[in-house]
């Protein structure tokens, strides 16, 4: 019988929604409440929580890493969230909507925005190094981790190239830019989860090229709703990317051979998860969902 | 015989330009060249580096912290380097000259600058949780210091404090607003150099003194500078903080007052830093540097 993730996910979403808002009850009490109150908007407002669960994930798969990978799982989110408001920001891609919402700097102004995300940032590594001291040598490689994937040569390096004045409409530009701007802190988080929970080696090499393929999968599918979905179904326009002047799979190699390479890397997902998750669970099935989400 | 800091500072200095290129140069391998152009242009143009010069102060009183110290160096330069990016920008302070140069958005627009910040502050913590398997408690630690102090109860809290619009004109906001915009970071080098060195609680405790005085002298002998010294010797323009309708201690408490409290301050921190270093040395002559500088 298939894993039904449809009753799953729900749970595993509720529960990153309780440790992100216990950890930003936390942050309140020694941040100013304006800057509070920009960080929670825009931390607190739902969305789909793919890093964390996936951090969750592995780590349940593989024992469970307790606070360890809670704490990862929510700088994963933290870190996710500075890079949509930045990102968002007047002198990047001006956007005004965000998952149905004003983006943070149409609420809060361009000034407070940068801030919000500078501070989501920097609390994110707080999170992952704080605990307990048999706990640090994990948290200090789990930081590391972090850092490489959100840093220049990762997350920061492909909004770089994302928003070059002379991108290449080339499959392999689109598919470097997308490894850097989403696929590295996608990776990022399946290791986490092993690394708190004290995974082997073998289970690390698993979660690299399932969170490698997932992460690209995930971002074709992505690109493919921008051209199939409505405005109203995404929360966000649609077209953007084309409007923007940016090119997408479906506009480099044609709609169905973008569906066609999303299902050959989930496939490629779910083959490297098996050393971790021998029975399809969660894992595999957040692998299908990365391509059959409609929003 | 007195400490001869001028004859030690320099020294200091070109070690941590060393550092900061060494790392710079291995950050380059995996960044996008325009953006290790821009983060280069920021981090690489001299400055009085004080807050890696204080961590190595620290780490050699108390007998070294090797590349645990150098490291933890170069991640406060990468942060502080990051937030003068941003408090720059447009929305921000909106400050076209930085250490007599075009600021970062002058040089590489807006967007390439709120990346470079982004990627400096990330860096900082690979940088400093980056390490061999013995070093990883301390450096756990060490991150966990550096993001508390540079995060949303610190540094970030700090300027919002600085823009927001109902700045009261009192002494006691001014401290908060300073301890934490540039207090927090200060005193975190300190705390490093010590957590780098394995020193004791009693250390740690001396170098939270020192540097939580150092940092507010500091300010105040900015703020002082900003008043009575010329643009050229700055190389940034002056009273630029009267100009932007923002409070200083100069005309809160008056220039003297301002002066006297710096070296309240200063007697402060040079007493407390005793414990680590019983005759006086560089860190006593640091203390009265930062309120006797000229720039």
């Amino acid at each position: 019988m298939a894993f039904d993730l449809a009753s799953w996910l729900p749970g595993a979403q509720q529960r990153v929604e309780r440790l992100l808002a216990t950890r930003m009850d936390t942050l309140s009490l020694r941040t100013p409440a304006a800057l509070a109150e920009a960080m929670s908007y825009s931390l607190l407002d739902g969305g789909k929580r793919l890093r964390p669960v996936l951090v969750l994930a592995f780590a349940d798969a593989l024992g469970g890493g307790g606070v360890v990978a809670e704490d990862g799982a929510c700088a994963l989110e933290c870190i996710h969230t500075y890079s949509l408001i930045h990102d968002d920001l007047p002198a990047m891609d001006d956007d005004d909507l965000r998952r149905g919402r004003p983006t943070n700097h149409k609420v809060y102004g361009e000034a407070m925005a940068i801030l919000a995300g500078d501070a989501l940032l920097t609390e994110a590594f707080w999170f992952v190094a704080m605990g307990s001291t048999a706990e640090l040598p994990a948290r200090a490689r789990m930081t590391a981790e972090l850092a490489m994937a959100a840093g220049a040569g990762g997350m920061v390096g492909g909004q770089v190239l994302d928003i070059a004045a002379d991108r290449p409409a080339a499959q392999e530009y689109l598919m470097q830019l997308h490894r850097l701007k989403t696929g590295a802190l996608i990776k990022a988080s399946c290791r986490l989860g092993v690394l708190a929970a004290g995974g082997s080696a073998e289970a690390l090499d698993a979660a690299e090229r399932y969170g490698e393929a997932l992460g690209l999968a995930f971002q074709i599918a992505d690109d493919v709703l921008d051209v199939t979905s409505t405005a109203e179904q995404l929360g966000k326009p649609v077209k953007a990317d084309e409007a923007a002047g940016r090119h997408t799979f479906p506009a480099v190699v044609g709609l169905e051979a973008s569906r066609r390479l999303a299902h050959e890397l989930v496939e490629r997902a779910k083959q490297a998860v098996k050393v971790v998750e021998p029975t399809p669970g969660p894992l595999a099935a957040l692998a299908d969902y990365s391509v059959e989400r409609t929003k």
